[in-house]
């Protein structure tokens, strides 16, 4: 029975990884109230969150409030969980950019809207919508890469975890500020972190708030490498020529890929081996593998 | 219904990490009668476990058995229980130092007691009870140290992972010499091993009974640095400059610090989250955070 | 009753990693009929997997099908289970080497048997066999090193990460070659190989199909060292003296040490606790233990 039982909880992980869509991590049962938060967001507009076409499986994401450092407000809060949808629902998707307009990534949450949501319900009702929306973020099917240039703060610093990469221009930083606004990171930054760099190197970024440059984030295995360029065209283009080395096959097996990788993160070793057979499954005896297995039949 | 079971089992963990105080991991369930074993410790005494005044939020906890290499005799395994639930319900914690007395770590198990204790249930009974008090006491929401002078061998290596980070003084060593004595480590110096190095360099650290100087500590991530000074007072004081780099904050957003850290070590992905919404919703609009919104307001 | 459903959960799995022998991943519940499988894969013929007469408490598993890169036919796999059941049954186990014949290791699946098991259905039943064997394999109490020569591509790459370590001879390769076959790992080497070398390796190493050669694979901690000798003798002695540093213990010593490790790695932490209290009582009091302890004695 027991037996059984654990099946039927892991069945229900697993669900929620790979088959559902736009489905939070919270309801009723959190005293999350989805309608009433949006609602309370919708009162604190301006900045935008941008997508761009479809390049060669590749789309853009901005974030775009330069006069506040590409703050969060919450009209934006809402228009990211928008383009989250529509990033599930791509899907001919494989590789997915992410940076800050006018040459700064993101300094957090908007401060006026903070202020105005003070008490510890609105907190913890804007924690939830955003952990569920950034959750769903890293889970996509696709190969995420945040581009760091000038400041990603607090906020902003949790949002970069929540890309399976991160690449950095000269000059640039990441900083988790919050123990300087008496805080901790509640969008969910705390437990990527972990995830990223381990509880040891979290716990000294967190407590220290320590300013990352460029080099101790490779150092420390929290950025991939520094671009070479600052310049903010130029920087998307090298991040785009870096992404394009594992985007190289079809959409179909790129996604499998990142499927089996999220499965090894997020499961324990038995129930990522059973989600790795199912997405094996999707692309076994399926077209890039039929026309591969009829090409090395051909070389012979 | 399997969701709402999940569900309950996390808030199981929960409770047990972030609100529960005083609570063994193990009870009659496991076959622990903690009263027994307590009875039976007690006749093997020697030693103390002793406690500092606080000073800036840290406190220092030394390990007293200078005779035998600060091992652990029965008493010592008491009072380490009592310095814990003391500093469990210590409200002004920042952080925590421990080390041994004159110049050396801890050398493991007084051998007077584990003579005594040679059945197979007496030494389950054992580490039932130091498990409980290490895992307590790495769950502490401080920042603790361990500073290792001389030698940590056996249980003194194991007690060292059961701070959050370890200073080495020069020519200092952490060793599991479990092998030479035809043991494995037992109280939960494994478990941790693995979360701090990884399972490929326990399993070599514990099958080679390798000797780990402060040079290799660091380049395994076992240690974080060598301190300059190999001297008792000095090296403490070094410490403690360590240290307060990290505790710079008031008390209660440097206890929510150190609980997102463990609840993202301890829980899986989703049940990270959730706890750290709620550690976040006690820090989110209090004291310290509106002090610097006010102070943020005012730079305006 | 959440607690001590809890418990029974976590007894089930402990007892599937400590106390089963020769258990399936998988069964009926998830479609996985071992007998109809195994009747597939016997029609598919060539090749052996070799299992040497112990030395020293070492033994050599040959991974031998040298026409075809030792790229595993049908039998193959069904001999790979036979001399995996017969590796837990070894009672004074305490080191495995494993390589491939003729200077290369392993190409992943035979292409016949591939073609001729083309339907998803297949495919996943091939991977749930595969993938019991090399989680029974990866679970046994000894310590296992995969040695590296030649080429280890695809499921080759993936049967690496099925040992605790890997060592590599000059100019050798491992690399997940499954994207440009329109795949992804399925034998669950994305999920071990998650576990080893974390989730942003994996997924550059998978999305990319990178070529990871001797010193890279150092670099990103999937392989221990390059041995001096690419001569498949002496790189075999080589690789003997190496695991030599790691088995000088009696085999009840050594098999505990590999079981607290794959405890801690496999459980969550307080799982991992509990079953590392366990082991832990199987070798307190006794032999090798009593020994050491009066050893001890006399030398004082």
């Amino acid at each position: 029975m027991a037996v059984s039982l654990w099946k039927s909880l892991l069945q229900t992980t697993k669900s929620r990884l790979f088959l559902q869509r736009g489905v939070s991590l919270y309801n009723g049962v959190h005293g999350f109230e989805e309608e009433a938060i949006k609602k309370k967001l919708q009162q604190f507009g301006g900045g935008s969150i941008n997508l761009s076409k479809e390049d060669h499986g590749i789309r853009v994401l901005t974030l775009n409030n330069p006069k506040q450092m590409n703050a969060f407000t919450g009209t934006m809060m809402l228009e990211l969980q928008e383009r989250v949808t529509e990033l599930e629902n791509w899907k001919d998707g494989k590789g997915l950019i992410i940076h800050g307009a006018e040459n700064t990534f993101c300094s957090g949450s908007d401060l006026n809207a903070v202020r105005a949501m003070s008490s510890s319900e609105d907190g913890m009702n804007m924690c939830m919508f955003m952990q569920s929306t950034l959750t769903r973020l890293k889970r996509l099917p696709l190969i995420s890469v945040a581009v760091v240039q000038g400041k990603a703060l607090g906020g902003g610093a949790e949002f970069t975890t929540a890309c399976d990469f991160r690449l950095m221009t000269p000059g640039s930083e990441i900083r988790f500020v919050h123990k300087q606004m008496g805080l901790v990171p509640g969008w969910g930054g705390a437990a990527r972190l972990v995830q990223i760099v381990g509880s040891g190197v979290a716990l000294k970024l967190l407590s220290g708030a320590l300013k990352v440059d460029p080099e101790r984030a490779v150092h420390l295995g929290l950025a991939e490498e520094t671009l070479p360029s600052s310049d903010e065209t130029r920087s998307l283009e090298e991040a785009q020529a870096w992404l394009n080395q594992y985007t190289k096959a079809p959409a179909e097996v790129i996604q499998a890929v990142k499927k089996v990788v999220t499965a090894g993160r997020e499961l324990q070793l038995e129930a990522a081996l059973w989600a790795e057979k199912d997405i094996f499954g999707t692309v076994w005896g399926g077209p890039a593998n039929l026309q591969a297995l009829a090409q090395s039949t051909k070389r012979k």
